[in-house]
């Protein structure tokens, strides 16, 4: 599994997603939208400032879209959260507008995407070997409890169903797969497996602790002895705080050059939160991910 | 600078280097002592099961060698530990003993090898683009305070200078470069910087808060609008915590194939921690490191 392949489900899907883009101004967005609309891949509302828009749809040369001009950013935000609300788009996206001004509309209670349920970010990086890896919540928690763990790795494990992947293995982070009751994250796989034991956490294997190396490496399990009690990489890594999630997978996307995309999952359609550093591909694939949300697996 | 680089300095240095390692007994172990020995770049005192490390060093070829015999884990670490103390070795290499077993020995009060700073891990890793780059601590230290990160600091910036590197630049690693309250980095990088103004961290420049794409990218930099803040790649990146420290290193060794050497800082002796995991490679540019803090620069 890789980025074509969520593609080419994209293409074959007879859904086709709508997707409000929140002040869409630099041309590494455009260039992203330009190549779902030419393959016609899915639907954009862009929404802010209708003159930047129009100049840079046209310079770049996107035709079929939808305007809906805002005064500032938080105007855009609210106006593409209500568009969400109305049914009148499936998928939110941030373009050129900071995290916390969209994410302040998006959790708004009144008039936001609220779910009931914990709002979490997922990464997704795609890894040499064709895999899928998770990581989560680099993005959004900045310091979980236990029980907002016990969401974001639903969260996480639900898009991964609708990846196709019936039961994810989710690895919880530490420094070493040995107990030690210094790390507070020793502690944390060993609830977290129980509630997994419970039922709370289900169509999921939740193990750990686990350093990285043996989330990722086979050659990693079997000198440190732990390849029978794990004989499998990790699907998705859950990450002990907001700083250990985001260094790693910007590490894993600045140094080992994997593709990657986000998505904010747990409100009411998926949301789209790329860095304003990320390239046109980078948005390429959190779109993707982003509508694979909206259409059946 | 790279790990070639290191290579030819030690190869010019005059200063035979004495290296104590503790229980050698897998081949990748004995397959980097070969390269040393052959090379004539340092003398190895093998300390551990005698039978053992003859049969391994017969096997491969190993010829330049002492060896001291030790019934067990705990015996072999305490007598290479004397062997530093007695001065009959100048550096300390873990081999096939767990990491646990020998620092209790490095940090026995009466026979150990503390000498009043704290002991602290620091990870090199050789970039792409020829620079190295530091990340501490992800070895030793789980949740260290804000005075052992002015001591974990100073540790590697004294390091970088043993390397050449005058003004090493230290970034305090966050998941933002805004200040952010509920954070807990955000207010140790004022902190920090703060000491640092004050003398407490000579010869470096300390800054941050940063994420880990702004130590790493200029790109990153320019687009998010602090190039003219930050107009530098980070030497040494100071990490958070160790689990951050850990899967962010191990990251870039498993993911992005970046060459890579430990080493702990602090105490009387440079001390080689390396992973059981570590290929034969990655151990020669820990021994690398560890001979460098004991030749002039």
């Amino acid at each position: 599994m890789g980025f074509e392949v969520l593609k080419e489900k994209i293409k074959q899907s007879t859904v086709k997603v709508k997707i409000a883009v929140v002040q869409p101004i630099d041309k590494e967005v455009f260039k992203a939208l330009k190549v779902f609309c030419d393959a016609k891949l899915c639907h954009f509302i862009l929404v802010g400032s209708s003159n930047i828009i129009h100049r840079e749809a046209k310079q770049i040369g996107l035709t079929d879209y939808e305007v809906v001009n805002a005064a500032d950013d938080k105007t855009a935000s609210a106006i593409a959260v209500s568009l969400v609300r109305e049914h009148k788009a499936g998928v939110l996206m941030k373009a050129n507008v900071s995290t916390d001004v969209l994410l302040k509309a998006v959790l708004d209670k009144e008039s936001g995407l609220r779910s009931g349920r914990l709002l979490s970010h997922l990464i997704i990086l795609a890894r040499d070997n064709g895999r899928f890896l998770g990581m989560t919540d680099g993005g959004m928690n900045i310091q979980p409890n236990l029980d907002e763990k016990v969401d974001i790795i639903n969260n996480a494990v639900k898009f991964f169903h609708g990846l196709g992947i019936q039961e994810p293995k989710v690895a919880v982070l530490s420094a070493t797969e040995k107990m030690n009751p210094k790390i507070k994250t020793s502690f944390d796989a060993e609830h977290l497996i129980e509630r997994s034991k419970k039922g709370d956490i289900p169509s999921a294997v939740v193990y750990g602790p686990v350093a990285f190396d043996l989330a990722v490496s086979q050659r990693a399990r079997e000198v440190k002895g732990v390849a029978d009690k794990i004989p499998y990489d990790a699907d998705i890594i859950l990450v002990p705080d907001i700083i250990c999630g985001n260094s790693v997978a910007k590490a894993l996307i600045y140094c080992a050059k994997l593709h990657s995309g986000g998505v904010v999952l747990g409100a009411q359609c998926p949301i789209i939160l790329s860095s304003r550093a990320d390239t046109a591909q980078e948005r390429l694939y959190s779109i993707m991910l982003g509508i694979m949300q909206c259409i059946p697996s």
